[in-house]
């Protein structure tokens, strides 16, 4: 991880100074490094000997910190991991133009290490996650969203990058296609488990915890699976209060404490969290069709860790 | 071109409703494809036979759009080709997120030609671009900005991908670096005496030719060629006004006129167009080096297009 550390650190310079002025704010603000890991630790359990790998986690997460700074755009955040958002210090203009060049850097490091495979993985997957941002606007001011709809938008905005960081691993250590199958059903599995556990903190985690205000999506009007949950469960009553809130983003001193209430009175959370924990297991079976050892423990324990954050 | 226009409007699809919408919107309405079909002739010029020229042409095209989609949102315009900007009709959001999903579908076309080279060149154009974009952030609220900074503004936004286009025709064709530089150096050429004569309509056109208001640039605060030879050439009085204008974006009626005066007076609009017209003639000296014929008349055609918009 060092080594994808400067890597990072490097290839986010520039000559135009805003560019790694940025770039190293976000970099640098604790993000968990969890998606470069994956490609590290998917190649290394192969015996990998080159450095591909580490310039693909470099990439991946390139991408995620591109997606980073223009979701923050998207969704007006002022927040990111517990500092102010680039957008707030920067502004939105500065924010779009270097996730733009973040993204341009992070193709042309994938192209440094050659494998089309790689690539392809890779570019569908940044096509795909844009994808799921879209939608992600247009279910989030519709409380009829199901949670096959949602489902959807976090498969495509969060486990669709969890899936290619890991299966890169296997192409790049040239794999059969079971070994890339495993790997990125394990990403795909993990990725659902960590979006969904993220779901929950933004309604049960403390500030602290989280990095960021609780109670986020809600202001930002986004329907996520606890949310979903609880209207299929609710009163009309309950649907009107959701309706106010999320559709109409018109939140009153003492709502957000009244859908944490509902959330609970609904086991909303602790059904989100229990989904997540399935989601982990899939992760954990996928990894044993995988060499064992040391890599093969990692992954099994950023399973552990993703579900400890909301436990 | 026909090809081409199908990729396009077939890779521009989605299940997710708003970003064919979106991308149809802009794809519709008269862009004057002129990167694609640089593309198109520096690779046909050579007897290339096969379809990776049409599918990187496309690519080309979206990573145009998406750019467009961007600097829409960057530069807060309502116009765009004489349209409303998408990010008038759909919102700030959507134009980022469908720009994110065009410049993932265009790298996912790449990959599939298949050439790590065309990949490289313009994977590395798509980081230049947004390194520029983001340099003339920091110049457009700044009067000192020189004839020089402002040339590297336009080589990063404007000319590389024109430079990226044509250099990949060849590239895919299999021809030696000679011929690489050759077509790279006409595209960039052509790039910069593109951008020239756009600065000098944004201030001399009629709105009708232009498709966008005349004075786009000013109300924005852009410093650009014209601008910058006027600033150079001026009294301190003058400098008062642009400084007003331009770095306190404080533009009252009666203040373009004023402008257009200023620039008339100190020749900067003619002195714009003479310099668009000394990079059209350095294009057609790179196509002497390149093999004679249809192709090299309409990339020859092409030049004079740009130049023509403004005479």
């Amino acid at each position: 991880m060092g080594q994808v550390n400067e890597l990072i650190l490097s290839k986010a310079g520039s000559n135009v100074e805003l560019i790694p002025e940025i770039a190293k704010h976000l970099i640098s603000s604790g993000g968990k490094r969890l998606r470069p890991m994956l490609t590290l630790a998917c190649a290394e359990m192969f015996g990998y000997k080159g450095d591909g790998h580490v310039t693909l986690a470099a990439s991946v997460e390139f991408m995620h910190t591109a997606t980073l700074l223009h979701d923050d755009v998207v969704d007006e955040s002022d927040m990111r991991r517990g500092k102010l958002a680039a957008r707030k210090l920067w502004g939105n203009q500065a924010s779009v133009l270097v996730g733009d060049y973040l993204l341009g850097q992070a193709f042309k490091m994938m192209v440094d290490v050659g494998s089309l495979e790689a690539l392809r993985i890779l570019s569908s997957a940044s096509a795909v996650i844009a994808e799921g941002e879209v939608l992600q606007l247009g279910a989030a001011k519709n409380i009829t969203t199901t949670e096959q709809d949602y489902l959807r938008v976090i498969e495509a905005k969060t486990a669709a990058l969890f899936a290619a960081a890991a299966e890169v691993g296997p192409v790049i250590a040239d794999q059969n296609e079971g070994m890339k199958l495993a790997a990125r059903t394990y990403g795909m599995e993990l990725g659902y488990a960590f979006q969904l556990v993220d779901d929950a903190l933004d309604y049960g985690g403390s500030s602290a915890d989280l990095g960021k205000d609780v109670g986020d999506d809600f202001r930002e009007g986004k329907i996520t699976l606890p949310v979903v949950l609880a209207i299929a469960r609710g009163s009309d009553a309950d649907r009107v209060f959701w309706k106010r809130c999320l559709e109409g983003e018109d939140v009153a001193d003492g709502d957000l404490e009244e859908a944490i209430g509902l959330l609970k009175k609904y086991d909303a959370l602790s059904e989100t969290v229990d989904r997540a924990r399935t989601y982990g297991d899939n992760a954990l079976k996928a990894l044993e069709a995988l060499p064992g050892g040391a890599h093969n423990d990692a992954l099994a324990d950023a399973v552990a860790f993703c579900i400890s954050r909301v436990s």
